[in-house]
């Protein structure tokens, strides 16, 4: 931890177009080997790991301070990104004391910066994991993705941002759509269902799950299956996108 | 506007408690006399109209503040509030010129802090009509009231942040109860009926607003009517109150 100082001297001369007190987290899920994932970086000198964020520029609103973070955290261009929750407790930015005592100690002024209160805009995003190229951010030296299972601690209050971001996507599955920013284009039923039931943390009854599913009209089933050969191999749907946008928009029952 | 400056100035001594670049909207709905209606304070000098609203405290977090701020305008505590979304575009606080000008030709440095950048996190809040006292604050001379036909053109993005709020209840309607925290502990099918048309903004055919309503299970039918002599009195109903709460929970369809 011995170098912290130099980074965070290294990165004055960019806080000063900053906005105080204002920070953004953003909770990243992507879905791979039927796993939900969640992009994470690793500090360099704690090795903690830690929500990708950042800081709001005096020209940028906040959707566009969270779409240059995810920029530079993924590659990716017009992610499906939404606010969620800001977390505002003014206890949550105190550091671990080892970290604190090594900003304090530092002769420049502007570490106070780090040291401020500030309150964070939670963001969540889905995004096509085959196409984010996990990249570390001025403060990490690891940007990478974790199965819920594989996520321990993380800084601050990341681990409740984390899981108040999770518990929005639970609550959204009860009238909203999700899936097509997280699935290939043409996806089975099984991979469909698994999706839910990392996201619900718990396993779903195969022939229920598939007949709610199909009665709200958001899938078209194709005539493929998943692959040439086999005689079981499950067929390939996709979404029907007019009918998805409409749901996102009313809800999954339609409007009044 | 002549004495605007004097008021800022009054105020000054209160800034420094405040965090910069943050402050709160409130949308506080209560519904009276069948109309769905918004509390408003109108500012002492330049007589517009702008939603309740505040700053935070240094040592407060965002939903201690925004209670404190419906605490003042209304007398009430406890108040049904959600945080909806936050408004950051960078010109959001620029203000009418007049206005500007007798700011910026203050000799109080402190009038910087009302010059500055703020994001705001917007509240809407589900109130009480009969029991809210509604009460201005320190920048404005009335609080009132209004329906949403009466409401004309308010300070800042102030508009935006209404319709915001509106169009997040109109999407709950979708799936979630309400009227909880805004009738009377018993009332008429009409009644209910009429919250969500204003809500809505348009009329609801009554035999299936009732059929709808009554599949969710989160009403109970009284032996009661509405008054005691009229033959065609309507029936009075009141809220199932844990099939009320879970579905605020899981939403008016269950959960997976």
């Amino acid at each position: 931890m011995q170098n912290i100082r130099t980074v965070t001297q290294n990165f004055d001369f960019h806080t000063h177009q900053f906005l105080n007190h204002i920070s953004l987290d953003c909770v990243v899920f992507g879905f791979h080997d039927n796993q939900l994932k969640v992009l994470l970086i690793r500090m360099k000198y704690t090795k903690e790991w830690a929500l990708p964020g950042g800081f709001v520029k005096e020209d940028e609103s906040l959707e566009v301070a969270a779409n240059r973070v995810l920029k530079d955290r993924t590659g990716l261009d017009n992610i499906f990104l939404k606010q969620f929750k800001v977390f505002s407790e003014p206890q949550r930015s105190d550091r671990n004391p080892a970290v604190k005592d090594l900003i304090d100690s530092g002769s420049n002024p502007d570490h106070e910066w780090f040291n401020q209160r500030f309150i964070s805009i939670g963001f969540y995003a889905l995004v096509d994991f085959s196409k984010a190229e996990p990249t570390p951010d001025f403060f990490s030296d690891l940007c990478a993705w974790k199965t819920l299972d594989e996520i321990n601690t993380l800084i601050l209050d990341h681990s409740q941002i984390l899981n108040k971001a999770l518990e929005t996507l639970r609550l959204q599955l009860n009238y909203q759509p999700l899936g097509y920013n997280l699935l290939a284009d043409k996806f089975t039923m099984p991979e469909l269902q698994k999706l839910y039931e990392t996201i619900l943390g718990k396993e779903l009854d195969r022939r229920n799950f598939q007949r709610k599913m199909l009665s709200y009209g958001i899938l078209n089933k194709l005539q493929e299956r998943k692959t040439g050969g086999a005689h079981k191999a499950p067929y390939l749907y996709e979404f029907n996108l007019e009918n998805y946008q409409k749901a996102l928009q009313n809800g999954l029952f339609g409007g009044w």
